[in-house]
């Protein structure tokens, strides 16, 4: 169980690093990371503070939700991590948030479109937005359906290469291979929701990076030729 | 009076967590708690600094805003508090700032419309703006006439429920069971106000939060079977 | 001496207190200060970083601008400063600045409406912007006509009436009986100008602020009867 | 080459000065210096964060772009600073950032517009923004036609009379005689790109600053008779 022992450090960490990345206000946001060779999700217990979070406020559950062990309750938004776990094989750690730009796209119910590098070096796609849910989805798993609509939203595209959607009406959803990667997508989405933000504000009309400028930024650094970091 | 030696003290760290959260300019704002089985209110007195803030600096008021002790003038906007701890017998803190987000709502004379879940986890309601007051009211009592203006916007709902309102021109004000839940009830509200007006940056006829996942959102976190938080 | 002594030990710490407050970038800012009693006044050296300032990089001018002592150049806003200096005898302090979003009025060359009560507290008219200097003027005296048309701006109100005013196209000036009244002027001019953007976008048309309510604020903390603060 | 080793130093200075001034994210952005008596250019390793880099992590590579030593890749960005620093000879510094403000005029493809004396005491002129690339342009060699573009942008005006450059759908690039002065003049950038998207909020048909206004401001601190600083 080292693997697993690292985990919990690991999302201990990054959900401390929440709010020193100003995206979390009070406790609104959660960090899960998933060890596949235990086939076990460990996330942060709900309505902790982050500045006092240790080991022990982190939850661990199976991939079906039962709590394996860990003295709270999960995150009210654990049905929704699973769901992407179970959705998505390749990643092993996932973010949700209310940064405000991101989630002002959410609010308005708009995909963030692909208006600069800096989204490109993210993905070479727009930033999806969840269809609306039907009130009995609400009423009959909320937090599951929730995560069904996100993977619907990527309309069958690896997890890898559109890191984020946004849950309609509520906020962004992150993943990457680990937590700290998952972070990293989840301050970069919020840049990025902020330059598309300011921009719209410039020239509501702008049109989309021109192709061939996106695609070589997204290869650049998650091509197979890549060049962008150390070897 | 022991329970009012506590609530002195949790006032006088309420009012220093104001700057900490961003939500007060020089010295505008303030936070009251309630001692319903004294029927006494404590108050920050007028124009003191934040951080030099002592329990001298407190003033405590009977319901009717005599002064019962301190060594200062309360609050100017004392006759506010007292106007709602009459009316609203349920709560034990209020708070009053001029936070950039909400106070912009209350100058454009809007109600936050309820545009995302970060709202419904707050109230299932718009938060309201007071009705602009006659100009006898201003002269005869402008205080006093700010708070029962902030009782009529509720329109009858329960303040828990409803727990901010808008003073028109001027800013929120926010309660709560105490006045540390006031605080961060103040805290959530300038979010909220935040999210709302980006969201009508990208789209100013955005419709509402659907109603299934706005009385979710409240229910789980407020309602009779809440399951957001530890139990 | 000893009261000039005192007052190049205040415009120091209020030059200081500028970069404290998110009012200044680089060094675009100055604060100044006049000893009424020997006609001098007391000026930031130009170009010198806030935060390595001492009594050494304050420049001693008379009111007709000669350096009296002190190493170095004064501000090159110097003959503003003086200009304001001589017209308005009531003042004690001067603060200019760059701040954002004061500086976004002036230069949309658009006096700043009011629009809520925190403005009221400040000044009960809107915040003036300064005519357009011929450019005869800008070749002749530049700084000199800038206080000219700040000066102009006012319409002959008395300046602690309007203790702010925006220089076209340029930035804020404001003014007080004390260089470190003048920093707190400076601080509310900055979040009443953000306020008014703000509301702005949410409303372009948005009216005043009622006449009774907005009187109200202004005599309950200038008037004679004020009763905010401490007695 | 005592000369390369305090440029070294200066160059890893400067790079940790972006996040201190808040223009850059996680690792998007880089400073490099030019040594011209010796023919080379130090630039910031690709993908090294900030808090940590030491001398170990600055590239030396010449103007062609041969890595003379250094132990890590160069910033993918360094074809661009190469072209610039050919293209420029009177300039030692260039800093790229995708600060958010200026982003965002980029991703509008928008030169800043003169609008203040903010803008005045940087440059006498818009901030430009480079043309589109051809597809065939981004697939030969992308760095290097962005480079080409921005000099392209500046239309034969001298570098230190338009010391920035928008690339369109990118960001900002700035130079200046050293590393230290690209960095102020990136961090001037930022908040002028910031001052001029509020006033275009406030009235997206403003004019420019008036001509006689914008070179006054632009001579006392560039021009032969500069009067602004410490002689």
């Amino acid at each position: 169980m080292a693997s697993l022992d690292r985990l919990i450090k690991e999302v201990c960490e990054a959900n401390r690093a929440l709010p020193a990345h100003g995206l979390v206000t009070l406790t609104w946001g959660n960090v899960s990371g998933c060890d596949r060779s235990e086939g076990l999700v460990v996330i942060k217990a709900s309505g902790v503070a982050y500045e006092e979070m240790t080991a022990a406020d982190i939850v661990i559950v199976d991939l079906e939700g039962n709590v394996v062990n860990g003295g709270g309750r999960p995150s009210t938004d654990t049905p929704t991590h699973l769901a992407l776990y179970r959705a998505f094989e390749d990643i092993g750690g996932i973010v949700h948030t209310h940064s405000a730009w991101a989630t002002a796209w959410a609010q308005a119910e708009r995909e963030i479109p692909l208006l600069g590098t800096t989204h490109a070096d993210l993905s070479a796609h727009p930033i999806p937005v969840s269809r609306p849910l039907e009130p009995e989805e609400v009423d009959e798993d909320y937090e599951g359906a929730t995560g069904a609509a996100l993977i619907e939203a990527l309309a069958g595209r690896h997890p890898l290469e559109v890191p984020c959607a946004l849950a309609r009406g509520h906020g962004p959803f992150c993943w990457a291979l680990t937590p700290t990667a998952a972070v990293e997508a989840a301050i970069t989405l919020e840049e990025v929701a902020r330059l598309a933000l300011l921009t719209s504000l410039l020239d509501s009309q702008v049109a989309p990076l021109a192709a061939a400028v996106r695609d070589k930024h997204f290869m650049r650094k998650h091509g197979p030729g890549a060049y962008y970091g150390q070897p």
